[in-house]
């Protein structure tokens, strides 16, 4: 995690650009400008990745990290995956820690297929190749350690990360997570308590974890709590923006340095030039900086900003 | 469910072909046969799809459906995806039932682009598209409700459907799963209620709901008292073979007329080359036929056979 953390505090940014982008999303003048009429799922993935490029090069200088959500390359079958790792690619080219958001789970021998799909390497005739090689994913840990032991020692031996489901943002997600247990846990603590043992032996300088967690901004009270209890272990947090959180709701989530946490937003970057009468760069850039303002001054305020 | 159902009935057999394919378990004078040298990421996921056929032309007049796993096409990238996609088409043209098993899950907009993608159609310019098309999808329903309802409002429209992950196969599975709530149930009862609360409204001609659950093999006990429990929840079963698990586990978990899930085998399928002196088709065909009869045997001992 102490790649991620370096990159947060260089650009003195906590916050994460999702690209969850859809062809809905990018304005028509720019797919015309882009050459890509979108009428075919190669045509559409490729519009997707040139968006995302021209947003990378908008907020790369400002914006330390991406999240890429598969389902929307998925979306658009084999082109859509193309796409995904190119643009996995360019952003890390650009400086930018790749974060793919697959919330991949499954048995160990499947695990470790998703494994070395997503951080490590295939095995082919002669050698093994890296296949889409981002810096850190996230998963889901419904079926236990051995599900998530292939993710946790490649992250181990190749020193990048993974953000384990703990609280999620969307409105249902108390139905199973909030349930209590017999010894007085909610399932999102008992989780929590995996997450922090997954990643109990790898602490990095900034005395957090490799393994982190998913912890919604919808639910700052969570957020805070889950903050308390769990020392080592690094918050990626989705839910600013579209999905309705603010800066104050964040600030619980992180520690008395402001540190702890990364705040993606996604649909309120990508459509930022519905909200301002500017091209689409201009307005994600935009866009950007004020969403970094609003989490800076809301941990300024709650002095929780250290870096 | 009921065409999955009308399948099984009609070959006699409620097993599913499990086509989680890596090169490694490809006899190397086939690969040969097939042209590809699997040393570069679009030869590997040629010489998969190749396999998949062969063992799709052995047993498509057997076995009434394949569970495809993604995760071992990810593993070559969007090569592998391309394989996947094909693998589903051909098995459909053959006359077989085609489940992704994919577990994917995510937040509500999320959650859909993955339906769209896997069992309904891409917007694109003047159209919409089906991408993977396939018949059935596994989910995981960690985040609750919102997460699962694309799938689900899929399923009632398409006439197709979903398996959801209750209680896994591998050993870890209880760390989650079998953690007991203040109410007195076990976490993946309190999952099982979800999902038939969720197929509640999409019961079919045999009493099985479109919305079924995956329910491991590898633990005969639980898949008794589930399917005492969700009379309207039809199972997918994996475990069976390399897992571990044999008939005798099984029955617990079919009605008293034999119907009620189906029995996915993967490795000892696709590697059964290695345990007969016979080609890869025939071997295949040898241990889907015992497979067979391990499972029917074992339902008209338990006298739960009746079609």
């Amino acid at each position: 995690m102490d790649k991620l953390i370096e990159k947060i505090v260089r650009l003195q940014n906590p916050t994460a650009l999702g690209l969850d982008t859809c062809i809905e999303y990018i304005p028509q003048q720019l797919k015309e400008k882009f050459g890509e009429e979108c009428s075919t799922l190669e045509s559409a993935a490729n519009a997707i990745y040139k968006y995302n490029c021209l947003l990378i090069d908008a907020l790369a200088d400002i914006i330390p990290c991406v999240k890429v959500q598969v389902a929307y390359y998925e979306m658009y079958g084999s082109h859509g995956m193309e796409s995904f790792h190119k643009t996995i690619v360019y952003a890390q080219a650009k400086g930018m820690y790749a974060i793919a958001d697959i919330k991949r789970n499954d048995i160990g021998a499947t695990a470790a297929a998703y494994a070395n799909a997503y951080l490590g390497s295939t095995m082919l005739k002669d050698e093994t190749l890296k296949v889409f090689n981002c810096d850190s994913v996230t998963i889901n840990g419904y079926l236990g350690t051995d599900g998530i032991k292939p993710f946790t020692d490649l992250c181990k031996s190749l020193n990048k990360s993974a953000f384990i489901l703990v609280k999620t943002s969307n409105p249902s997600s108390g139905e199973l997570q909030d349930q209590t247990l017999s010894d007085g846990r909610k399932v999102f603590e008992l989780m929590g308590d995996m997450v922090a043992q997954w990643g109990s032996e790898q602490i990095g300088s900034f005395g957090y974890s490799n393994i982190g967690a998913v912890v919604g901004a919808t639910y700052p009270e969570q957020g805070e709590q889950l903050r308390n209890r769990l020392k080592s272990v690094f918050f990626l947090i989705p839910g600013y923006g579209a999905q309705g959180a603010g800066g104050k709701d964040l600030v619980g989530s992180f520690d008395k340095d402001g540190l702890g946490g990364i705040v993606n937003a996604s649909r309120s970057i990508l459509c930022a030039y519905k909200k301002y009468s500017l091209p689409a760069a201009e307005s994600a850039r935009a866009e950007a900086i004020a969403m970094k303002e609003d989490i800076v001054n809301s941990l300024k305020q709650a002095k929780k900003w250290d870096f």
